[in-house]
């Protein structure tokens, strides 16, 4: 049996109908997973229009989640219309994941800007899924192959990172994703890798404490929990030194600590992934570019790669669940 | 006329003299560059003893820099010895800078911990050569072809990165950045790229306020002084799509934030370069290497690369200087 996948369009406005068409128009896509598009068939309708790709919706099931309206799509805008439909497909979604009608969703890009006009007051998909599927705990991850980060602190400034790096904190991200590794990833004995927060991982207390105060402590109590953590390390050195390749995955103290040099690496097949979660859900590691909404510029390669890891981890749940 | 190059040897105890001899071993190296080596004899053989490398020193001009010593080698040890020979080394080489007896000078890795112990007072070589040439500014930036990555700030806590990016720090390494990439590396009218000290630059100053009230304000003003600058860009994304090939250096704001992505992509390949110094100096973007001292294992590329670095910029100075 195939893999249901809930795929949301995100908003209408952007790339996001774009790449779910280019990748559902990809040869042998559908002989891996069954996709249903969550979203409004008359944008569905638009984006193929544009893109010369109507064919790819013959015989395509679509949860309309806009009945009875024909919304025009505003190439490139930000508008309430906008942030609305593509909030509405990630309830559906979310709440079919949790009624077991699919077994994972990948969502296109929304815009935050957009979801704020049309009245929703959540920082982002990452954060409204976890409510609403009344997550205990979840860390975003980013995977390209191999590579795997994990982030301690997510999106908050820079000079609010280091008060927000506590024992605590690391130890529960250290916990979700040893445990998202085996159930998620089907890794046996996930050997993890964590930075300092500082240069050369504060070169022994010259350039900051934290990793003295704070992280080592963290990883004594892992390793008295049984995991298998190793750090920290300071960030330059152990991505030029290839780390990730010795280790399962690598947990970061902040964004840019880890997301740079991820995508550096990656190079646009990067995917999101939320761990922790009860429910599947995977992402591409772009934004909705407005810029190039409706022009065929849009590179579907991180979405197809967002499908592939969303079936795969759906995949191992099921067998583990059966 | 070949360039003449000072090669400290760096801590004695660690990989320096490794890379020196292993450079100086290369087929054409002494076509390009005329080397000098600067450290102690006695250190220099007993390296090329345990490498069976004692075939490069014949004929190879070294300046003792410890007449009538003989140091033993502690393999991997951190010593008040190492400290000491390790400064008196850059000390000599940074005169002979200075004086016009050479026209570069490649330093090898020395050991904070060890200059210490030697009773020197000074955070690293970068800070100590700004001082003895008396350098009005500087730059710490990171070489790999087309790839160059110059810090607003450097080796600082996390804790301390915000308030230390201010308008007229990046002024600042704008105007020495700009600068340097003319005289040193002959581009006529140089691209800079700046990102945002924020994950995601800020999001329009959801995550962050400094892109709006500091950065943004600093790249104006360098507008209005003639500069060619863009951003703030945000870092990932700014990586991820490869946009350093589209500028001709970019001014990260905090350590991790550039050496992460620039380690990750040069792959052991990267040069240290001190932009704004009256002298030319790079240096290999790896430690003293302790835990692997003269095991014959150190990877000589980034010292060779740095010799390289080092040869063209002085010889564009020289064309320059008539």
């Amino acid at each position: 049996m195939l893999p249901r996948l809930a795929l949301t369009l995100g908003d209408p406005n952007g790339i996001g109908p774009e790449v779910v068409l280019k990748t559902l128009a990809d040869d042998g896509m559908r002989e891996r997973i069954e996709p249903i598009v969550v979203g409004s068939e008359a944008v569905l309708r638009a984006h193929a229009a544009a893109l010369g790709l109507e064919e790819v919706i013959d015989g395509l099931t679509v949860w309309e989640i806009a009945p009875g309206v024909t919304p025009e799509v505003a190439w490139g805008q930000t508008t309430p219309m906008g942030g609305r439909l593509a909030m509405r497909a990630v309830e559906r979604a979310a709440d079919a994941c949790l009624a077991g009608e699919v077994d994972a969703m990948v969502t296109a890009p929304i815009s935050k800007e957009a979801i704020v006009l049309a009245g929703y007051h959540v920082p982002g998909h990452t954060e409204f899924l976890a409510e609403r599927t009344r997550a205990e705990g979840y860390t975003m991850m980013l995977v390209s192959g191999g590579l795997r980060v994990a982030l301690v602190t997510t999106h908050m400034p820079v000079r609010a990172v280091a008060e927000a790096v506590t024992e605590a904190a690391i130890l529960d991200k250290i916990r979700i994703l040893d445990a998202s590794l085996r159930r998620d990833f089907g890794i046996e004995t996930p050997r993890l890798a964590v930075l300092g927060l500082n240069p050369h991982a504060g070169d022994g207390g010259v350039i900051g404490t934290e990793e003295r105060d704070v992280i080592a402590p963290a990883l004594d109590a892992a390793r008295a929990e049984g995991f298998d953590v190793h750090g920290p390390f300071p960030a330059d050195g152990f991505f030029g030194q290839r780390g990730y390749e010795r280790h399962d995955a690598v947990l970061v103290m902040y964004h840019d600590q880890g997301l740079a040099p991820f995508k550096a690496l990656a190079m646009g097949g990067g995917v999101n992934f939320t761990a922790g979660l009860p429910i599947v859900r995977t992402s591409p590691d772009h934004g909705t570019g407005f810029d190039i909404a409706g022009q065929d510029r849009a590179d579907a390669s991180s979405f197809r790669e967002a499908v592939t890891l969303a079936a795969d981890v759906a995949r191992r749940r099921q067998a583990a669940n059966g």
